[in-house]
């Protein structure tokens, strides 16, 4: 591909990997607001959350229709396309990452006026969801720069998540745990849902650095073991 | 695309298609497998589901690579690039569901020599095991003969799964749950296992569908709210 081919696919590029970027940082702040609505059993919060999760949900289409034009009307090869498919595979990850948000948003409304949470794991979903958002907030900018240390790097940011993620069943398992099982089936769940929203960043990095670098990283701590 | 090269491309995207309907296959079989184990605290059973889940993993990256030299040396238009793409799209699902399928068995394996679930659930999730295993059959049949009938009645499967996983909830959240936290969380947690297997199957249906009419079902249904 030269001259104006070549201007044409440069652009149509840029314009789905801000796309794949836009989409991640909506999931971190899906997120973000999820948390909140989650840590204070905010009614309006959580209903926001799961109105605009719609746009997530319009995003995906647009990314994967751009996604196929691009191949339709380019015809890539080697690096280009490899990128274009990397894409392909980034759009359902990004969007899951939105779908679990909405999990969590749901979960605070079902259980209003009543916090869904024991105020004892307050901090751990309060940490959680801090670590969430920032993995959610370097998919983006991995995303945008293709910056494969940063991609990397999402792996230590999931190492954390697991921590809390062990800890907080070691609570529930716990005989001391004296808030009924309803609660620990929320508390499973939710945790669960965070823990697969960071599996979805770390994916996506791993992607990023096989672009960069032609290499795919490990996948052994994709969904680690917890209890 | 004419003559040889023609041959060629239809060959291989009927060889991509076969190798997606046997990993949906060997998901299925997994999660057969896996199910006895939980049912009946099978150790070697497990074992033997975790041992074999390396290969659904190869097969995925040999999926994934089959689908990337399609496009880069065949360069397809039209539908046949949207049977490629939708592939790229599929492999991610079939993966999924070998990775539930081996999560099931970790957790017979976690709790071996003891049983994971209390005997009033087994009910429950034997029904569900074999709505799971009849999903992954449906999935590979899908897959093998573009049927977009038995695609769209994959959703009917579903129904059942979502129906039977909250009754499952109803008992959890029940004040007669006698069978204390620890049981609750395992409970919770495999019921979420079966649930996203058959989101994923019914997922691969609605790409089939896609495929062959062109037009994508809602996706409403894939992931119920279950509690």
């Amino acid at each position: 591909m030269f001259g104006f081919m070549r201007v044409i696919y440069n652009e149509q590029m840029a314009d789905l990997a801000n796309l794949l970027g836009e989409m991640a940082g909506l999931a971190g702040s899906a997120m973000e607001r999820a948390t909140q609505s989650l840590l204070q059993a905010d009614l309006l919060l959580a209903e926001q959350v799961i109105t605009e999760s719609d746009r997530i949900a319009e995003m995906n289409t647009l990314a994967e229709e751009k996604a196929f034009a691009l191949l339709a009307l380019q015809a890539p090869v080697a690096g280009d396309l490899r990128q274009v498919v990397s894409a392909i595979q980034i759009v359902a990850d990004v969007n899951r990452m939105g779908a679990l948000a909405l999990h969590v948003a749901k979960v605070a409304r079902r259980r209003h006026p009543n916090h869904a949470l024991p105020e004892s794991v307050n901090g751990y979903f309060a940490e959680m969801g801090r670590i969430a958002v920032n993995m959610g907030a370097a998919a983006k900018e991995v995303l945008e720069t293709r910056d494969p240390e940063r991609a990397a790097q999402l792996n230590e940011d999931d190492e954390a998540m697991d921590d809390l993620h062990r800890h907080l069943f070691t609570l529930l398992m716990d005989r001391e745990w004296k808030y009924g099982v309803a609660a620990a089936v929320d508390v499973t769940l939710l945790g669960r849902y965070y823990e697969r929203f960071a599996d979805h960043a770390v994916e996506i990095g791993r992607r990023v650095v096989f672009l960069v670098t032609g290499v795919l990283p490990p996948d052994a701590d994709v969904e680690s073991e917890t209890i």
